[in-house]
């Protein structure tokens, strides 16, 4: 197999899919030689540079399990075995296996084809959310359901990277597949030696240690030959071996976390050598019991671009040039890197400011804080839990914790943070990137949960920037509280055009727009959270036009409430919250809440998003779909005047 | 030691308090002898059965851990070195140490000492959730801090129970503590075989082989001893000996999870001899870096009603015969005695019931399923994550699984009740026992966030049943949902008073009370969440008398909001929700999102809990104290009054 398809593809790619275009679905896969696998492996590396290249996606991890996938597609009768892949970004090669090769020119798309596994795309995709270290708590539960219905000869396979088993829910669930003695659950580890970045922890150092471990017949074999050479053979030498294997019992095996929980091991195996796949996939089909299957992988394998880009080999690009691996759009001032300078200026002020990620120092801005404060940076690993809770420890140790995290999978953590962190009123500051509607990464890394999760937590101080500039502040004020958690959160993307206020109230909420006629049917005020500030002042000239006064504000921290907003709210004929987040428990509410609490009935009206998981496509699509852009915004307010002008009506006539 | 105390509880308890009563702070340990701690031990053994049998409590784990904390307090310097105890319901004896002793009889009353660590109460006290396996993520943080500020000498211990270590937290801290090589942590294993009940899974199996295991020493003996039966002896035998370990490198030490994470380990020591403890402890306070002391230790040590106690051990009592260990109160029918019964009849109903604990088998009510349906049960340990996508897997196997949880425990798995079951909309029953307040547990056993939380996730639908007979009702109801995630929710205690319904209406709600008189000042509508129906309708006759006309309303299904209540909201001046968790986020808001999508603008007050932690109290007292109480609700509602009538006067004058 060549090391580097860049020859191949700037030729005729489809000359070279003899073997691929005659497969209509994995059983078509059973009749293939050693040979005709390999000859595949070579045509879909050469596809996925094809398409990702020209689409974005998760190059690199898909570059790494092509044998590995076509191996478990030879073996496994999918789906009557389930195939679950952990995470499922690295679900293409499965995807082009089970018949949808040709669909790869709209990934991520609109009306096209997920970037994870997507039950209503195929019989062969079982689950769907993108969220690392559940796949083995589904085989679990698949397995203990199919042993229930009598059908325990079905094998769950379980496709799970190194980096996932840094996460919790993969000790939870090893724990229980373990038990299941007469369960047929294959946890197959692909072991790349990274998540984004490479892999941290003991845990990892045991698998490095694994990976160049000698197997139970080398060590034998070993122990021969020292006695031999001390003159003892044949039967005696056997004899002093098997009295010390007796003393040491069964621990000349490869001493390993997972024989430590009573599952049998096979490995570490060559992940790009398919024939020692099938035999170790072979095995494993036939064992009974639950068994793991250690591949040993590459990152970006045999695309040299990949496995040259030394920060994530290529875990996810945007579009780029097939033959270089260079991005061909030119990346815009993003919401990240303005937390990158932000914090990187914190961390010089104050000597107390220490950043935690969960495996995504790159992609969260804090690669640049890990080489200036390496003592003062941890990679917990897939681990929001302990990212949190050991944010806490560090903060009860007198620091100041800023956690960059993804809005998504904050929703790991909520527990810490309400009992380990608020509970205390421990200064920790949470970075949500990615908050609101993301877009092509589908419903699973949607960021709309963040508001409505984090504001039940009693005390918390939540900040929604509208824009750089304020991000930099909020961050910064954020920095200062010193008896309680924080958040700022921010959505994915480019920034968008900084809106100065007109005026800051004493409290801190900025007027962004005020009407300046006063002969209107209705004063409305618009609370807009966030980067939703642009999409407030889209709408309201055309809201002017309508006849109405606009007021539009920005509170810049949604909780807790601001006592001006109150009076505004009371001072006005209707209030609308606009938020990119979801309507249930959002903001709305929460001031909602606080009119409520304070007498105040003035009329509210909610724009967000419902209670529905987001579809992939871009941001803006799925935000035009819900009528969160100026169109919709304009639409609903007008639609709501008749209901509430006949009251104003009577009330004009009352006064 | 005495095996059992029970002769001396009987006798005069003041007299044995010796030693105890010298004790002012843990510093007086440094100068006791082993016998003098010996002595210590008997006298706190005394202390806990005497004090904790009149105010209930969580007995047997403290009487297990009675050596072991006053080694860790003679070893090491608290509150230097901090001791952060897992779940901390066995710090009693570290209360008694650090100066508490005489505060038992207040124990997890009102004003009185916290049944948890707790802040407020000592600077000896780190934490306070009582959330298992935690402890390890706090240690980590606290020693990156105190290396951070050049205080790496302080030792940070966490203590933390096997059972706690099926958590997938303690995973993701023990893989961060183990690559802190140069920071030192200790972990204590407190191994005593059971969380509520024993440990499960691969992990327990593996540590029970640990407690059994032959140490490095005993195995090079054992080995010599076998060469030299074979004539074998001196120089040649050793030379035989080394050959091997050659070749097995070093693997003749226990293999063991902990080794495997290049963590050194200590271990199996005796945890309940006090000198052995000692020994143990005082080598790893000298160890440079992180370390486990494995403690083997027995519930209720020393406790003949607690450790004869085959369901748990005395985890936790009520108010018990000090001698007998017999309960002195006698349980009312509670929530959970329902659930067991209709689980159970479910279960004969329909093969696909499966049910699932994390660790609480006997506490949730699962007990009984365990026992008629093995087969269909699974404990999956302290393990939440797993529960709820184990769950998830069973689903999609053809299953209908219950996962009995605690309200409070479910904040570990929100993500998994979001991505893993409601993305796939499948059928999985949550019941959530020990929903809203519940009382004397404190701040973290309350379960008033879950109508927030759960209310989040798209298409789940929520029941909150007023009664033992809407339980049954609604159990069955959620049971035949088989398109998304269903929760069930109900309080701790004995069970209310039944309500039956004036009528039902089409949408499945529940018209409970409605006023007879026509010439009111107000309208007033009450939607009465749950068990507070029975609040709602003891308020009813008194704010009748202030002139009101009451509608109370129980909605039965909190999700999706019914039709009819938005139309009895029109048909009302005010619209109250009386609801047993808190207001932010809650069940108010949710109606209040349906009455604003549906443009009814009827002025609608929450009475709920509001944004703070619950101390510990009676959940009567809790109650009371936010005034969600017959007395607080008509208080409220009639001081809403004022305001209103305003309005309503005008309104009349219109019409």
């Amino acid at each position: 197999m060549s090391e580097n398809v860049r020859g191949k593809v700037e030729g005729d790619a489809q000359k070279t899919m003899g073997t691929l275009s005659g497969l209509a679905s994995p059983a078509d896969l059973k009749a293939l030689s050693v040979e005709q696998l390999e000859e595949l492996a070579e045509e879909i590396r050469q596809l996925l540079v094809q398409k990702v290249s020209a689409t974005g996606g998760h190059l690199g991890p898909n570059l790494g399990v092509v044998e590995l996938t076509i191996a478990l597609h030879k073996i496994f009768d999918s789906p009557e075995d389930p195939i679950i892949f952990d995470t499922s970004h690295q679900s293409y090669v499965h995807k082009i296996l089970t018949g949808r090769g040709g669909k790869f020119d709209t990934l991520r798309q609109k009306d096209g084809i997920s970037g994870y596994t997507a039950r209503g795309e195929s019989e062969h995709d079982w689950t769907e959310s993108s969220h690392a270290s559940a796949s083995l708590s589904y085989a679990d539960g698949l397995a203990k359901g199919f042993q229930l219905t009598g059908r325990k000869d079905r094998n769950v396979i379980a496709v799970v990277g190194d980096g996932a088993l840094t996460g919790g829910m993969c000790w939870e669930a090893l724990n229980n597949i373990a038990s299941g003695k007469d369960r047929n659950v294959v946890v197959v580890v692909n072991d790349n030696g990274r998540s984004y970045s490479p892999t941290i922890g003991g845990f990892a150092d045991n698998l490095a240690r694994l990976r160049m471990e000698r197997s139970y017949d080398e060590i034998m074999e070993h122990g021969k030959k020292t006695l031999k050479s001390m003159g003892w053979v044949g039967e005696r030498a056997f004899e002093a071996l098997a009295a010390v294997k007796e003393g040491v019992k069964s621990q000349l095996i490869p001493t390993e976390m997972f024989a430590e929980l009573g599952m049998k091991y096979v490995g570490p195996v060559k992940g790009h050598d398919v024939k020692s796949l099938l035999h170790a996939l072979a095995y494993a089909k036939n064992y009974d019991g639950p068994i793991i299957v250690h591949a040993v992988t590459e990152k970006g394998h045999g695309y040299a671009p990949a496995v040259n880009d030394v920060a994530d080999q290529m875990h996810a690009t945007g579009i780029i040039d097939p033959v270089t691996g260079l991005a061909l759009s030119k990346s815009k001032p993003d919401w990240t890197s303005v937390f990158t300078s932000e914090v990187l200026a914190a961390a010089e002020d104050r000597d107390d400011i220490v950043a935690i990620t969960a495996a995504m120092a790159g992609p969260t801005g804090l690669a640049a804080f890990a080489d200036q404060y390496p003592a003062r940076f941890f990679d917990v690993g897939i681990a929001e839990q302990h990212a949190v809770t050991s944010a806490a420890g560090l903060a009860l140790a007198g620091m100041h914790p800023v956690v960059a995290i993804y809005s998504t999978f904050l929703n790991r953590a909520f527990d810490q943070l309400l009992m380990d962190v608020a509970l205390l009123n421990l200064p920790v500051t949470l970075v949500l990137d990615r908050s609101g509607v993301t877009g092509p990464d589908g419903a699973s890394h949607n960021g709309v949960w963040d508001m409505a999760l984090t504001s039940i937590v009693p005390g918390i101080r939540i900040a929604a920037p509208r824009d750089g500039a304020q991000l930099s502040e909020l961050f910064r004020e954020a920095l200062d509280v010193s008896d309680g958690p924080t958040v700022v959160r921010y959505p994915k993307g480019a920034l968008p055009q900084e809106h100065q206020e007109l005026m800051r109230l004493e409290d801190g909420v900025d007027i962004l727009h005020y009407s300046d006629t006063d002969s209107s049917l209705l004063d409305v005020l618009i609370i807009a959270v966030g980067s939703f500030a642009s999409l407030a002042l889209s709408a309201t000239p055309r809201l002017e036009e309508h006849g109405l006064n606009i007021t539009v504000v920005d509170p810049r921290w949604i909780t807790p409430v601001q006592a001006s907003l109150i009076g505004l709210a009371d001072d006005h004929d209707l209030v609308v919250v606009l938020e990119d987040g979801v309507i249930r428990g959002g903001v709305g509410s929460l001031i909602a809440e606080a009119l409520s609490a304070a007498e105040v009935d003035t009329p509210l009206r909610r724009l967000g998003f419902p209670s529905v998981f987001p579809g992939h496509a871009t941001r803006a699509e799925l935000l035009t779909e819900v009528g969160l852009d100026p169109d919709g915004v304009v639409s609903s307010i007008t639609g709501w005047l008749d209901g509430l002008m006949v009251d104003d009506v009577v009330d004009g006539a009352e006064g």
